[in-house]
């Protein structure tokens, strides 16, 4: 199969761990709720939590236990419809923007179907031949890194959930690490040279079929931002008029600010001349030296072009991040806990600081196949290949992340218009 | 104040009583949801339960104790802005279409409240003078009229929000009256005699401010059914391609019956050639014998072009329901908890069947003021004159309408196109 | 047949005069056109003054001449499809927002088959048999009524037309009579007493279906404007900030006028403070002393609680019009060829001025059935009936209404947002 | 100034000449038109003829003769807000989707304004510094090259705007070159090695700025389709279900086959088991040895996908024509005035046939900037590069567009869903 690309041959037992630690790290994430933050759709592109619960849980069954476990009974015959995404060979579903008319099945229902179907994964080992072995355990991995994936989706769903309602609910308290103002970083730009790299995953660990196809490009000699654009900076834009002039925008950027009424990032509100964020850890002051988040690509193009520098594109992000970071260091990340990003700091041991852990960096790459993909037959060729079209890549990582989840080659991908997700910029002139 | 009428001085402990009463129903009504049937808003139309549960108490608030108690302390400071419905007089409010996004309040919190405006209304007559004392009384009988209107959305949303859920959960299961079939009841039209004749609330009992200024019209003799269109005379009408022949609608239905797809009454499916129903009790085979619900007014109108009859208008309505149900006898109401339509039968003592109890009835008459309409000084001014555009009035009560909110001269109306009431159809010719 | 009424027997050939005379007439108005003026469609209830002149043709090609005589060859056998308005007896049709894209057949096209249908009508007398002359003769009364319908219709979608050219043009310069500032008319409130009164068309002159149903309605003591409100008296009520208070508006009203911007009457400029009107004229400085007009029912509502007053019902109407002219006593109306409203003058010979000729004027009453009324069978009961529904009732006749299309009965709608059309403010109270 | 590039000093006089062509040949393809068919916009991307015949104009006015005439008269005063189309720096404008509202000015007022403009540039050279000489001259280039865009565009929209027309008018009847069947040429994919080569504009003839930033790129090998995909190839694609299985298709372009109900290319239509496809000459046959055109991205890629190919890339796509085609050999072009593609022949002296004059060519490239690409200060900074986001280019050339046009890096671009632009298919592997 090429949807994924995984050669090692992990037993079934090894992967099974890593499955068991990922649903647990799911309901982790949910623990702060109350039930009723469970449901609500407040937009399109926002799934409810719920609904991420389950339909998570509905990949394994669908992928897994009905293809391996002969006469497996599925934990009720209406999930299959309730929970299947966008998979057309998987057949019909709930419409996408009825997910939050759904009140039932109940959240403790759901609870009850991830037990079951965490409990029949145990049996699964019984039924693996040493032929079926190799596309079981990749199967596997598909489905612990889809889990991962959704709960990237379910933290940045959730924040956008809270911040609806009118009462700002805290979803949590976390202690953040202290920096000391002599960490401060300075803004460089660090020299990559010209030359011809290979792009794309190479080696026998999981990725997904859009990172294949390793192939050459040639690259310019190009410089890159050692750290995040920080709130600060992007304050200074704003301040400057930057979301009325139509200079700095893309076309159909500029539109959305006319029609959305943009006058700022996502979650920020002025407050009698004074700057609030909103965070999962409740309206914070705005903290200029922190990076800048929940930016949209016309933001960040717009930003960019107000700067006088331009944005990356995803293969010279992808060959900076392997020459500075070639060891995938991060201060921050999913594990932790935080949700939020950190500031940069001096002695992090990097020169190029921010790569990975904080928010995903939007490329000025639109997503597109690499030479040589084609899309795998059967449903799991619907899991990338058919979005790519009017979307751009980011690259990194966020806070949100699970730490072995990132990659130097992982391809993440959004509409330009999207604001909801834990996305920033990095410069490149 | 003219928004209502009651001259009578009922003591306001008198009236406290009512309210108890109606507080307590609203809560039962409850009874059987899980905590996820609050919350969904799956049409503009629909509001979630939780929001009847807070929004029916935001009215005692803001209109009684806000206004009697000095110093009163509002429960939440946020609660105004959240539960508001359209009162511009009291300001700015949550999006109509915004409520289904609101996971906070939880429900927990909205029974809290509750239970703090419950207690706070003990209060109240200790700050009522007798220079109060009638507008007070009028702001209490409004406030319970308001609050059981809302229990009649509450039960009529509910049952939209559950079926949503591809899984159609059950509400209850309360044991019907057993109907014999010698009970059966014939159509006849019954004759009401040309005349003027007064139309409007009179005397000192409550009434809403659409009903006021008593007024003469005249009529020419008309006949009305003696009961409601059953399931079965509709499926007729269904089953002769009624909804496939321009003929029988009108020009901006028939538009509806192409765009939203109409073949059946809302919540009609046909199964394997087998007709069912939804209802609160849980899916049902369409039973012929009792009457069609859940109809629009355009679904009516055509009904009747189709029939070679015609919809009576609220006067005939009126004064038909005068005359052959003077007492305002019913089989039906919301206290009996059957939240369902009954089938006519011969031994209720009744010449004409169903006027009350079951379900609304449309008339063919659009919702305009009384001669003398006047719309009352202050916020309660909005509650009835300014919807009085494309809307037509219904008559009678339904199966959610508590039996002390019924009258003969009750003006309810919705939109055409509106089918998600218990809303049905009596000819007249 | 039953969709009009119109029992004396004129002879064909009698009739015919009155169908060249309209037909001449429709072709007058277009005169001072651009072959380019006759495209655009610039909203969808607008229609190309091209698709007026062919739409018009259609009917008599339709309902007379194919009916009538035997093997007719149509002019052009795309133009049932092209010309056909909403007959779905009739059969497809182009989309009524698709007017506008029809660059053939060209005006010129159009005229060809106007001489056509003119020339074959003249033929139509030698297929007339005695027994089909009643029938031919309706058939033809109403074609002329349905073509001065959209005369007037082409003046008010004409003067749409050019108002949407940022270069304003003007269609004509006509003389205005002169009216001496003593002819100043005061308002006052003219009695209409209590009563049992007739509504409805009698005789044996033509008049719509809808206007039929001669029947009783009981109407209090009442009292009505004896002229139209003055733009110079709606210039009061937007500069006492009418457009800003959502006290004076229905529901629906008040949400228009923030969507779509409503800040003064359709054609009004202001311009360095002073307020201009665009006419077929053109451009003009407001005349405060002459009617206010293009106001939509929503407007003219808002306008009448700002005031203290009401508008009439279309009964209220229809009697006083009966009462305080019963001889059709016009200063205005098509003939003349001025195309925009006059003011009331003292020595016009009537105690209340204005009822006809000037602008149609909403009353309160929804556009619904009389008793008695059905739909006729056939594509002309497609005429009226189906629009009974969301529209509002207005009286009287316009500025573009010909002189024998007048009468006391007459029954014009349009839904409560509609400006465009030549409409007015009578008060009641 | 960067908007283009042109380094050659042509004389004013020179260029003049181009200029006087220019212009006539705008003129020349309008001729057939009736005065109606100049008007219609039936969908916000076609503009009415018309608009393309005042708006290149304006830019001459505004680019060339404001700027350098002093004193200069515009031909009137309110052209400017009508022809602008989308220059924010040169202000406010007729909405882009009202275009097709303006009756006025007449068309013969809009060949006055051309004449008007034509006979002013004669005086320019009188007051053209060598200071000025290049500027001028480069904005010369940039207003020919920009009305030959529109050239281009009017054809299609024409195109378009015929099609609408229920009687399908012919525009002309052009004579086509006979191709004898021995001439048919058989699919073969050409190769290209692989290797480092230079994309992009290198020299001093005119080009448009995103096609400037000459770099290098790194090709894997590939091969190239020695001709379009064909009429009969597309057919197949169609009959074996094409357009009802999602597997081929983009996800978003599922989604239009099913909102839009797409069955077929844009013109094709089936009478009776019949293909036929409307043509500028009328509606033909079905021919399945000439090329599909109108056809969007989804289409190609939904068929290179079902063909088991790929679409090149744009740097492909460039490479390959500069090996199999330096000269810019072509059968067809404007010049010609067929405004239809061809079929290739065996004998037009190429391997590699049809890569110009026949249609556009969709490339799996999105329209992003160069290396080095920046945005030029002042009106014409707005020409290409705020577009650059959510389209894809297409290389190549069209039958309507000039032979002095054409160009090997030239960068055409359109919206993934765009369909009435001539464009077509040339398969990659
Ligand atoms: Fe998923
Ligand atoms: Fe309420
Ligand atoms: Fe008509
Ligand atoms: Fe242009």
């Amino acid at each position: 199969m090429n949807a994924v690309h995984s050669t090692i041959a992990h037993p079934v037992t090894d992967i099974l761990e890593k499955f068991r630690h990922t649903r647990q790290m799911t309901e982790d994430i949910c623990k702060p709720l109350a039930i009723e933050d469970y449901l609500p759709q407040p937009m399109v592109d926002v799934s409810p939590p719920k609904w991420h619960l389950a339909h998570t849980t509905w990949f394994f069954e669908t992928f897994l236990l009905s293809r391996f476990i002969p006469g497996y009974t599925p934990f009720h015959p209406d999930y299959n419809f309730l929970f299947n995404s966008y998979y057309n060979n998987v057949g019909a579903r709930t419409a996408r923007n009825h997910r939050g008319f759904l009140s039932r099945p109940t959240v403790n229902e759901i609870y009850d179907y991830r037990a079951y179907v965490n409990e029949q994964m145990n049996r699964l080992e019984n039924y693996i031949t040493s032929a079926d072995e190799r596309e079981c355990v990749e199967l596997l991995e598909i489905g612990c890194n889809h889990e991962q994936q959704h709960q990237e989706l379910l933290v940045t769903d959730l924040k956008y959930i809270l911040s609806c309602n009118y009462i700002r609910p805290v979803y949590h308290t976390p202690v953040f690490p202290a920096v000391h103002p002599e960490q401060a970083v300075k803004t460089v730009f660090l020299p990559v040279e010209e030359g011809i790299y290979e792009i794309g995953h190479k080696g026998n660990d999981f990725c997904f079929d859009n990172e294949l196809g390793v192939h050459k490009v040639f690259l310019n000699a190009f410089h890159i931002q050692n750290k995040l654009v920080t709130n600060g900076e992007y304050l200074e834009f704003v301040e400057a008029g930057g979301y009325t002039d139509f200079r700095h925008w893309l076309s159909e950027g500029w539109e959305l600010v006319k029609t959305e009424q943009w006058q700022h990032p996502l979650y920020w509100e002025n407050r009698d001349g004074e700057w609030y964020e909103f965070s999962l850890h409740g309206d914070i002051k705005l903290d200029k030296q922190a990076p800048v988040c929940h930016i949209s690509f016309f933001e960040a193009a717009a930003y960019a072009a107000w700067a006088g520098k331009r944005l990356p594109t995803e293969f010279e992000w992808e060959i900076a991040a392997r020459k500075y970071n070639p060891a995938l260091q991060t201060e921050n990340s999913q594990d932790k806990m935080l949700f939020h990003p950190l500031k940069a700091k001096k002695d992090d041991g990097l020169l190029c600081h921010q790569l990975f852990g904080e928010m995903w960096q939007w490329t000025n790459s639109a997503y597109l196949s690499y030479p040589g993909f084609s899309i795998a037959p059967g449903a799991l060729g619907e899991y990338n290949g058919k979005f790519m079209m009017n979307q751009m890549v980011l690259r990194g990582s966020s806070c949100a992340t699970p730490y072995n989840h990132m990659r130097h080659t992982y391809r993440n991908f959004f509409p330009p218009n999207a604001q909801w997700q834990f996305a920033g910029i990095r410069l490149a002139e």
